[in-house]
């Protein structure tokens, strides 16, 4: 499906539905509010889904992993051949995602956007690589446009194929060493703010890598000059293969009134793309967590949305977003399971 | 058992199996930190338990409930026999413990600590009452001496009955029209802070109650002179049946080295009962989450814990602590089930 058609797919949300789940928040036996975030995350997920009392079943992280030529200019306190490297080991269940995905009772999609290895075929190992690894942004744009539209309807795709096998809720995970660079160019070309704004030291790195990293950012944009208005532009200039696949994961997740869990830095720049294409996708996104990474929180703030956890992590993968499946759940079966005052035979409040 | 006889048996940390779960947090599969906060808390809970990769299982959520003199005050928005109706709410299973004990797989124990109220004898229900309700603390001690100690050791009794079942970890979960009053109370005179600092809304009093609040509290320490150097006296002269039984449990499962997740206000007073009696079982709490009541993050700060969640919540009942079960869980499982480097044939950092 091309990314026009599923942009216009996206809908807002389902209004009576989050009007119904209000209603029966406020009828709980609990004082108003006192749920705090929960009660709010539960009326949305209502309007997400268009159910007045949503149930959670199928879970599903999508982690998508792609190189970055940028990697040659020393951004990561990593060697490049980590991605391929952590893309077997989440074949084989090493890696914390998978840990917390087994946890949550939800299954991973491993996603080859464009790692720069041949990797072997292998069971749960989805290829779609775009190129082997993205051109150096530093010196010119990520890739061409025609890549751009490919890693969105790649990754579109992806969740397509999923929402057959059943999928109430998704979240988004990366894996590419150096991304950061390429997410913090993506920030600051739509946020229209300086590189220092959004540029961290990602898995790491020392002083020295971190000027580096930062006299990266400040070149990419100043020599690819991304359009902020046309996320299309922004992905092919200083983009990356999964950030433009999990870009598309997203609005296609949107397109059929599913929620989407964002994990941290990489996958909220990816949220933002999708944002600036579709600015009714915003709607369907819950930040699961706060980066560590600098500039994560102003990220979400662009976005419009408030993460759930704030546990200082910065590993991606989906680690951030997995973990609050379990919050999004609770949220869910709060409003559908408590009794309400007068089921429970509880008395109200007697001052109002 | 004694209540002097539990506190000997509580002893620090197990140093060996911290320093071990720390050696393999570091040979994890991610950058080294990139957990953030579940790194340090999956380390703790090694130390706590002894085992340098833990394993929870039996989880267990004890919610105590006790009714207070101070509600003829009108501190409260909501009538006091609101306190036995939920009592009854938790045995039928409609109330938000419920619904997140079942979501965190585990089992929820009411104890009628001193519900001011005569409960039928119910499946399910624990009588450990102490009275029916405390005194006026405005007017003079909220009970004897004895009570109490009544009320330390009951608590505590409940836990050890628990262990025998099964109990890898407790959190503790409250219920009393009017427990805020005495828990700020508490708060105040261990802390040695003014009442302001540390008294709040509650359920969500009006102006006029909150004024009438703060004045009862102000009075309760007054009147009652509680010592700070004294745990036993404090709980005395401005506590509450249902948080003394709360710092009994603490007490009791710190002695078992099991870990202890705190919940909101409510249960913070009586862990900081807890830690005043022995100071030593502060090593076994973790904060479930940071309560929206005025002066709760204060109340941490003098414990020495950092919250899990922030999810402006402020029910109570255990909510904030059941919600937490997933992320201490989550920290165990990473740490037991996550690939070193040399076993998933991962490169490590390049600089360094």
């Amino acid at each position: 499906m091309d990314i026009e058609t599923l942009i216009a797919k996206i809908e807002p949300p389902d209004e009576a539905a989050v009007q119904a789940a209000r209603r029966r928040q406020d009828r709980l036996t609990k004082p108003r509010g006192s749920l705090g975030h929960l009660e709010d995350l539960s009326v949305r997920i209502a309007g997400i889904t268009g159910q007045p009392r949503p149930h959670i079943r199928h879970k599903v992280i999508t982690v998508m992993a792609g190189d970055h030529g940028i990697a040659a200019e020393g951004v990561s306190a990593y060697p490049q051949e980590v991605t391929a490297q952590m893309v077997l080991n989440f074949l084989s269940g090493g890696a914390a995602i998978n840990v917390l995905a087994r946890h949550a009772g939800a299954r991973v999609i491993v996603v080859d956007m464009g790692v720069s290895a041949d990797l072997p075929q292998l069971p749960g190992l989805i290829d779609r690589k775009v190129a082997r690894g993205t051109q150096n942004i530093a010196a010119g744009p990520a890739m061409t446009a025609g890549q751009a539209r490919q890693a969105l309807e790649s990754g579109a795709g992806v969740v397509l194929a999923e929402l057959e096998k059943g999928l109430d809720i998704l979240a988004t995970g990366d894996m590419g060493i150096g991304n950061t660079t390429p997410s913090a160019a993506v920030a600051a070309a739509l946020i229209g703010c300086p590189a220092e704004d959004v540029t961290g030291r990602g898995t790491g790195v020392d002083e020295q890598g971190y000027r580096r990293k930062l006299s990266a950012v400040k070149r990419a944009l100043e020599i690819n000059h991304p359009d902020p208005q046309n996320g299309l532009d922004v992905l092919e200039k200083v983009g990356g293969f999964e950030i433009g696949g999990l870009a598309g994961a997203i609005l296609a997740a949107a397109a059929h009134r599913k929620p989407i869990v964002v994990d941290g830095f990489i996958s909220t720049a990816a949220a933002m793309l999708a944002a600036s294409l579709a600015p009714q996708a915003a709607a369907y996104l819950i930040a699961g967590h706060c980066s560590r990474e600098q500039g994560h929180r102003r990220m979400m703030d662009w976005l419009g949305v408030h993460p759930l956890l704030d546990l200082e992590m910065r590993l991606g993968e989906g680690t951030g977003a997995a973990l609050a499946f379990s919050l999004v759940e609770a949220a869910c079966k709060l409003l559908d399971e408590m009794a309400t005052f007068d089921e429970a035979g509880v008395s109200e409040r007697s001052t109002e």
